[in-house]
């Protein structure tokens, strides 16, 4: 399996939306990339403000572009902050390295990334691990 | 009703796509925006590449910036292209004046766009126009 | 006299909405800028699409950056395409040479220019005339 | 109610343009953008420098685009510096993340931002809260 598909990307995004509401977080944003960065399912939900797009997306980008989660990407901020900064500059600035951006595996190979966006950021992460569980593949947060 | 909701943008997606399965057409991809430009809800099928979503993106986006389908682009560029050029590079080349981007309406007030590729352009407009009837709002192509 | 004042921009903004609504157009948007190119006032009514504030601001932007109103622009792009087409690439593609970007002028001296976007181009250009003339002031179109 | 209306944005840039009068304050910028980030009113005085624009505007945009006013932007910088840093990228670093950039609400709904530069900053909101609450409208800063 290459990537994730729209199945199972539209059933991460409906479990993590269902997780966010579960736990009373604010409007949430959901964005699922390939394994190439780009857009295979989005939602955001009434009363998430319209740049949450670019922060969710942003998770998701730099955790498949660096092969990275976004709690990896904050540790090594905290540990080398050049490094992350530098990367995200080569990158265009479009990543954005906190927790909530989450890699979606098939056993061992990277199928694309998760970014949620609108509450703290380890709620954010929350709903991302809980999505990416109920459809059935593994996540490195 | 200020912009198109959730509710309403992921009913326009699933409408959408099943007409397009319904016509037989390509994988398709799905952009709905808001009133402002920002992604409310996007689906992009199997097979389709990547920079779909842009395409299809950018057929929203000038839609609803310019507050004109992308068919009503297209007659206009065919009879000043100059003015959709220009305009086209105002809004930083995000723009793509053809078929398939749609203004989504609530009577005469526009609450967002769809933009949709894939397919010919006729055909995404078509898939486009049927996701919009689906969910009981008005389209102008 | 250097450069529009907000006094003077407030009058032409006021004066051509009001010409504006005596014709009859649809929703303007209005951009003054001063002479280097910067806003001193903008209006955008209630029903105009959100890009008509890149493309007002476009109009305006072009003329006074060359000097030149939208119509002349017009003009030299029927003449000489190639020449508009690269000014604009060295603006950063910001221009809109169409008519309804109109001068600014206190005698012979350039103060400013107004950009107006959103009826027919001649319309847009009427009302720009209009405001500049009720700020007593002078146009070149 | 969508969106700031332009009577709304017109009461909003003459009662904080009032005020900063009132305060002695230095030559302000007034921008106010609708809930999709783009201008609906603008007003520079005379003597505010052009960035000003720019600078207001970015103060307003991170608003609206984040649902978080500036001081509260700038609250979440001092506790998680590389948060904001990252969301102002992923905009395209054109947030301006201080005091002076206000939501505007009706109700519990945000209908746009303001942004006010030309003084400090706390000047420059308590301009930007006037204005809101001589419109009768709701202010977040």
């Amino acid at each position: 399996m290459a990537d994730v598909t729209l199945e199972q990307a539209r059933n991460i995004v409906a479990a993590a939306l269902s997780k966010g509401r579960d736990l009373g977080l604010k409007p949430l944003t959901v964005v699922v990339l390939d394994s190439g960065g780009h857009m295979r399912a989005v939602e955001r939900e009434d009363g998430a403000a319209p740049g949450r797009i670019e922060i969710a997306g942003g998770k998701a980008y730099g955790a498949v572009m660096l092969g990275m989660g976004g709690r990896a990407q904050m540790e090594r901020a905290e540990a080398q902050a050049y490094f992350i900064a530098a990367a995200n500059g080569a990158l265009g600035g479009r990543m954005v390295p906190v927790p909530g951006g989450v890699l979606v595996k098939d056993g061992e190979r990277v199928i694309g990334a998760v970014g949620i966006s609108g509450d703290a950021s380890d709620q954010d992460e929350a709903a991302a691990l809980a999505g990416i569980e109920a459809a059935g593949l593994a996540a490195q947060p």
